[in-house]
């Protein structure tokens, strides 16, 4: 293990003259997997009990698009630019492959990468995520607290949760845990708010046959999302699913958006056994 | 350990005039975990490799409904009345709380048993199945085939494998690990077959509020399928998720009704998760 969550080193790295800030911990060993984020978020917006139960088995690497907190630029104003991105930095860092987990916009970025880069992708995980020009939008009153220009706990507890009692207490503990670090990531400008909108706003686009770019993702594909997710409705986890040939979907009782939050240790289980499977392993 | 699915001697036990064949095997301490069979299926249609997977960390029951094969009477022409032959037998054996876990037929069985008998269900497995008064139903081609009068592998490999060279493969190798057993159970009538194909077209019909029940099932469910059931309309699966206040979804990649059969380590891993797990757990 070099490090965790809390104690890993904010490190640099320069690509297509863009200044990624990243951190790297936990096994030296097996295919690294990079985090995708959601929509604003960077470096310290993870939950340290997925990153390090995760880097458990394999190296994880966190890092911030261009233009995110830390990291220099500008973030592209579409999916496929923030995948380019992933790209450059990926080869920046002398990675001939990875896995990679996606989560909101991150699944968006994550489906335009493997299918883009698929030599770069052995394994995808989509978290909270839909394809391109899926078939319902959130409520007009997610966009309008998702765009509050400082998030706070309770937009989080709106966004990420359900309503429930039990999901609101499991959203209050990741927020504590998400705190856990001292040295916080800066938060993302008001340009990259306007950007990833404007990237969100061309992925609703069609672009050839609905879901058609689906059946040519061949990686092994795990889809995960809680029972009501109202940022990225649920019903697009199974789209997901049912369209890219080799995915398994898992959605969780009682949760929304930030289900992978409020079960950690149920994510990592289920994550592990498929990053951990054998091609062909029944 | 006390047996397998291979060695475990075929027992009897009476309940409300009818002489129930079970086998029970695997560890000796747990909550037993109750198996509910599909349309015209008995003891020796369940995969080794799950029922043993999962005898490792609880006792194994599987049972004959009342008529099906080596138990006598008749089959119940209602699920709610298959379901009160399961309640009489496992009061017959003296438990007080089982899991169960259903599939098909056994998993309109095992909803209507535990929203029934709320009491003798810690919790439930919903495996190729769908709820009461379900959106659609399988072509009549399929239905044809499940008819016939003695099911071949042939039948086995279409009703409940994907088209693919993997499935099929994936069939083949349960196929062969489903006849390992030497003492196998006789098949079952046609008498029981019309009887439980009753019992299906009643659970077709309407009965108060659509999907109603399905809020009352207060135990933690895992509801399971193939990414495409032409048997059970994968969809029933993500409806049942959708309705149950508790309740995971996994549906599996390329593969149909018997996902569990096709996948059938994985699936020992994600139900031991789900029923390991202990109240409230993230």
């Amino acid at each position: 293990m070099t490090g965790t969550h809390i104690t890993a080193t904010t490190q640099f790295v320069d690509a297509d003259g863009v200044r990624y800030a990243y951190r790297r911990f936990g096994s030296e060993t097996g295919t690294p997997l990079l985090f995708f984020q959601h929509f604003r978020g960077g470096l310290d917006n993870w939950d340290p009990l997925v990153t390090d139960g995760l880097a458990k088995g394999r190296p994880v690497i966190l890092f911030n698009y261009a233009g995110v907190a830390s990291s220099s630029g500008e973030n592209a104003t579409t999916v496929d630019g923030m995948a380019d991105g992933g790209a450059a930095f990926v080869k920046a860092l002398g990675l001939s492959q990875v896995d990679v987990l996606g989560f909101s916009i991150g699944g968006f970025v994550a489906q335009s990468f493997a299918h883009r880069y698929p030599e770069l992708v052995r394994k995808l995980v989509l978290v909270g995520t839909g394809p391109r020009n899926g078939e319902t939008n959130p409520d007009p009153k997610v966009l309008q607290v998702a765009g509050n220009p400082v998030p706070t706990e309770d937009d989080f507890l709106y966004l990420f949760f359900s309503p429930s009692e039990a999901s609101q207490a499991a959203g209050r503990a990741f927020w504590a845990r998400r705190h856990e670090r001292k040295d916080q990531d800066p938060p993302s400008s008001i340009d990259t708010l306007k950007a990833q909108a404007a990237a969100i706003g061309e992925w609703r686009q069609p672009r050839g046959e609905r879901y058609g770019y689906l059946k040519e993702i061949r990686q092994p594909t795990l889809v995960v999302n809680g029972s009501n997710d109202i940022m990225v409705p649920t019903v697009h986890s199974f789209t997901l699913q049912q369209h890219i040939p080799n995915a398994q979907l898992i959605l969780y009782p009682d949760s929304g958006h930030g289900s992978q939050f409020q079960y950690p240790r149920q994510f990592v289980a289920n994550v592990t056994l498929v990053l951990d499977a054998t091609v062909g392993q029944s």
